[in-house]
C-alpha cells in the first residue's frame, strides 16, 4: 500500500471518528441546554395521566401525542389502529385485616390487571406462604376456601433490580391459577416493589381457561409486612372489595412520527417505548419517560438538520401492559407492507441516568453495538453488551428473524420504587437524568443509521 | 519452575481471587439486607439535623457519633479535640427585588457562610453580570455604590455535574472581593444548584484583608432568571437584611472509630467523611452519607469479623465546609503520634449509586486500584481511575507524602439539586443507592488492607 494511500484512509477514519463524536457531542448538548423532554413528560404526566389501555385516558394519550408529534415538523406523523383488552378497576376497591386481637386494620390494596371483581364483600380466613412454590406444594385442605397471601419479597442482594423483579414475577402472573386450582377463594400478593413503603404495586396477572378464576390484588410492601408479623401471632380474616372488570375489545392505537431515508427509504430504523400505562400514577417512568427519550431523539436529530440514510420512526407502543397488542400489530403490519425493518430500539426501564445499551441479536451486531461504546465513555456510559431489547420490539423478531434489538439500559437502583404504584409521578423523574437517556438514545440511532 | 510448584501458585492465585469475591459478595449482602446505615442515617439528619461547626447541633452531633460508634463494639472509640470557626447566621435573612412596574417580589435567599451582616436593611441598585469575568472588567463607576448580581449559571452541558460546580465556584467563593474591590454595596449570586427551582444554595466564601468586607448572599436559581428577565425590562434596586455574623473560635471533635490492626498496628487505613454540614436541609447526602458509608463499612467488616492486617480507623471529620480544621489537625496530630498512614479513603460526594473510586495517588497506586476493578464489576462499578481523594484527607498528603488517597465515586446526577440547600433531607437519600455505596467502601478496605 502506498504511504499517501494509508495516510488518506488513516486520516479519513480519524476524520469519521472526530466528526460523529462532534455531532455526537452536539445531540447531547440539545438535549440538556434546549431540550423539551422534561417539559413534554410534565404534560404527558400531568394534561393525561395514567392511560392504561381502552380508557378514556389512553384515548386522550394518543391525542396528545399526535399532536405534540406534529409540533415538531416530522416528515409522517399518523396513527396505527389496534384492538386491544379493556379492563376497568372500577369505583369500589379496599382490604382490611380482621384480628381478635386488634380489630380492624386497613391495608393500601391495588386489583391486579385483568382481575375479576369480588361481586361484594369477599371476607375469609387468610394464611401466608413466603414463595409461589410453597403454595404449589400445599395440601388441598390447607388451602380451600381461604383466601392465599403470598408474601415472596424482592431479592434486596440482587445488584440490578430488574433480576430481583424477576425472581418474584411468578407470584403476580400465576399465584391466581395456583392459588385456585387448590380451592381459594382470592390471592393477595405482596407488591413488587423493592422499599418497604405504603404504595401497593399494581400490575398483570393471568387466568387460564381451565381453571375458576378467583380475584386477585397487590397489598403495599409495609402492610404486608405488618400482616405478616400478626400472622405469626393470631389465625386472621381478610376481607375485601373489587368491582373490577374486563369489557369487550376496544379499539385504539400506535402513534407514529418519522423522517423519511434519503438512500434507502424502505429499510426502517424503529424506536419507542409505551404509551399505555397502569391506571395509577402517572405512568411518568413507566413508559412516559421511555416515549419521551425516542420522541426528543428524533425532534433532536431533525432539529440538527441530520439527514437519515434510513427512516427513522418512533413509536408510541399501545398496550404494552396488558397484552402487547401495539407491538404484534406493528410487527404484522410492517412486514405486510413490505418494509424492511433493518433495527429496533427500546426504551422501557425509566428515566434515570444512562449505563448502556444491550443488544439481542447475533455475535456480529453485538460485536457492533460494543464497537460504538467508545463514543459514549464521555458520557459516563459503559455497558454495552448481549441482552434484552424490550417487549414491544419483542415481536419484530418474528417478522425479520435478523434484526437487531436494542434495549436502553438506565440505572435500576429506584425504578422498583415506582413500578406500577401510585408513586410513578412526573415529580420522580429528574430532568438531568431523563435528558441523558435522550442524549443517549439520539446518539445510538445516529450511529445505528450510519453503520447500518 | 516445576510444574507442580507451578500449579500451586496457580491454584492459590485463583483460590485467593475467589475468597475475596464470596468476601466482597458478603459485605454487600450485609449492606443491602440487614444494613444499618438508611436507619443510622436517619437518626442522624433528625435526630440531629443541620450541624454547622461550633453550634449546638455539632456538638449534638459529636455525641450522637461517639453513642453510635459505641454501640458496634469496634476497638477503640475516642475524640480528637480540635478548634473550629465558628459563624452564625442569625434570626433576620430576607430580600426583596423592588421594581417600579411591579412593586415587591420577596426572593429565595441565604446569606453565604462567613458572611457579615447588613447592620440593618441593606437598599441600592442592583447591576447584574453573567459572569466572574465580567465584573471583573467593570469600570467602578458602573459598580460603585450598587449591588451586584452575579448571575453565572453552572454549565448544563457537563457530563459530570461537579466541573460545572468547578467552572462556577469562584462566584461564591471570590465575588465578594471582587465587588468590593469595585466600591459594591453587597454581592448576590445564583445559587450554584444545577435544577431552576426555588432552593437557595448556600456555601463557603471569603474576604481579603486588605478588601472591605461586604455582605454576600445566594438566591435561587428560579428567582436569579426571573430577577433578570426584570433587569432586562428596567432597572431595579435589591432590599436585603442579614445578621448573620462571625464569633470567636469553637472547640469540637473529630469522632474516630477503629479495628487494631493485627499484623501491623501502627499503619494506619483512615477513611471517612465529615460530620460538620451547613446550617440548611439536614446534610444528608452533604455528607450525613458519607460518614454512615464509612461507619456502616467498618461495622460490617466487625460484624464479619474479619481481622485487618492494618488499623482499619474511621473518622468523622469536623469543619470540612468552613476550616477544614478537622482534616488539618488530623494529619498533624496522626504525624506527631509516629503512626504511619499507608492509604487514606473519603466518601463526600452523596449518597448516589456508586460508579467506581478515583486515586490521588502515585501511578503504581494507580494501577493497584485499576486491579481492583475486577472485583467490583459485579456491582455495576466501572470507574477506577486517577482523580481527586477529598478535602478532608487532603491534609494528609502534607504529613505522609507517600499517601494514596482514594474518593469514593458515586453518581454524580443530582449532587448539585440537593448540595448545601434546604433540599438536602434524608427523604431525598435511597436506601439501596445508600446501602450500595456502604458495600463498595467496605469491599474496597479489605481490599486495600489486604494488598498493602
Amino acid at each position: 500500500m502506498k504511504l499517501t494511500l494509508l495516510f488518506t484512509l488513516l486520516f479519513s477514519g480519524i476524520f469519521a471518528q472526530n466528526r460523529d463524536s462532534v455531532f455526537i457531542r452536539s445531540i447531547y448538548n440539545s438535549a440538556l441546554t434546549n431540550g423539551h423532554a422534561y417539559e413534554d413528560l410534565r404534560s404527558l404526566c400531568k394534561d393525561v395521566g395514567a392511560r392504561i389501555s381502552g380508557s378514556a385516558e389512553a384515548q386522550m394519550a394518543v391525542e396528545w401525542s399526535k399532536a405534540t408529534m406534529e409540533k415538531y415538523n416530522f416528515d409522517k406523523v399518523y396513527l396505527q389502529e389496534i384492538k386491544v383488552p379493556h379492563w376497568e378497576r372500577g369505583t369500589t376497591e379496599a382490604g382490611w385485616i380482621r384480628s381478635k386481637k386488634d380489630g380492624l386494620v386497613k391495608v393500601n390494596m391495588l386489583a391486579l390487571g385483568g382481575s375479576i371483581g369480588t361481586e361484594g364483600l369477599l371476607e375469609s380466613e387468610i394464611i401466608e406462604f413466603k414463595h409461589l412454590d410453597d403454595l404449589k406444594k400445599a395440601k388441598r385442605s390447607a388451602v380451600e376456601g381461604k383466601i392465599v397471601f403470598l408474601n415472596q419479597p424482592m431479592d434486596e442482594q440482587q445488584i440490578n433490580t430488574f433480576k430481583a423483579y424477576g425472581g418474584c414475577y411468578a407470584i403476580r402472573g400465576n399465584g391466581a391459577v395456583e392459588a385456585s386450582k387448590l380451592g381459594a377463594k382470592a390471592v393477595i400478593i405482596r407488591s413488587l416493589g423493592m422499599p418497604i413503603d405504603k404504595h401497593p404495586h399494581t400490575g398483570g396477572m393471568h387466568y387460564e381457561d381451565s381453571i375458576k378464576k378467583i380475584p386477585a390484588a397487590a397489598i403495599s410492601t409495609e402492610d404486608a409486612e405488618i400482616l405478616s408479623l400478626m400472622l405469626s401471632k393470631e389465625k386472621l380474616e381478610f376481607v375485601m372489595e373489587m368491582d373490577c372488570r374486563s369489557y369487550p375489545d376496544a379499539s385504539s392505537y400506535n402513534v407514529i412520527a418519522e423522517i423519511t431515508g434519503s438512500d434507502s427509504p424502505n429499510q426502517i430504523i424503529t424506536f419507542g417505548g409505551h404509551l399505555d400505562s397502569w391506571d395509577t400514577g402517572e405512568g411518568a417512568h413507566d413508559d412516559g419517560a421511555g416515549v419521551i427519550h425516542c420522541l426528543e431523539a428524533l425532534r433532536i436529530l431533525n432539529e440538527l438538520n441530520y439527514q437519515p440514510k434510513h427512516t427513522l420512526r418512533v413509536v408510541f407502543f399501545m398496550n404494552e401492559e396488558n397484552g402487547n397488542m401495539g407491538g404484534k400489530t406493528y410487527a404484522t403490519w410492517s412486514k405486510n407492507r413490505g418494509e424492511e425493518q433493518i433495527a429496533a430500539l427500546e426504551s422501557d426501564r425509566g428515566g434515570f441516568a444512562p449505563k448502556g445499551f444491550h443488544c439481542d441479536g447475533s455475535e456480529k451486531q453485538i460485536e457492533l453495538l460494543k464497537s460504538f461504546k467508545e463514543h459514549f465513555l464521555p458520557y459516563e456510559m459503559q455497558e454495552f453488551e448481549k441482552g434484552h431489547g424490550g417487549v414491544d420490539i419483542g415481536p419484530l423478531k418474528g417478522s425479520f428473524p435478523e434484526i437487531p434489538l436494542f434495549g436502553f439500559v438506565p440505572d435500576s437502583q429506584r425504578y422498583f420504587d415506582f413500578h406500577h404504584a401510585p408513586s410513578d409521578v412526573f415529580e420522580n423523574v429528574n430532568k438531568r437524568e431523563l435528558e441523558l437517556g435522550c442524549g443517549a438514545i439520539g446518539s445510538m440511532i445516529y450511529l445505528l443509521d450510519k453503520n447500518l
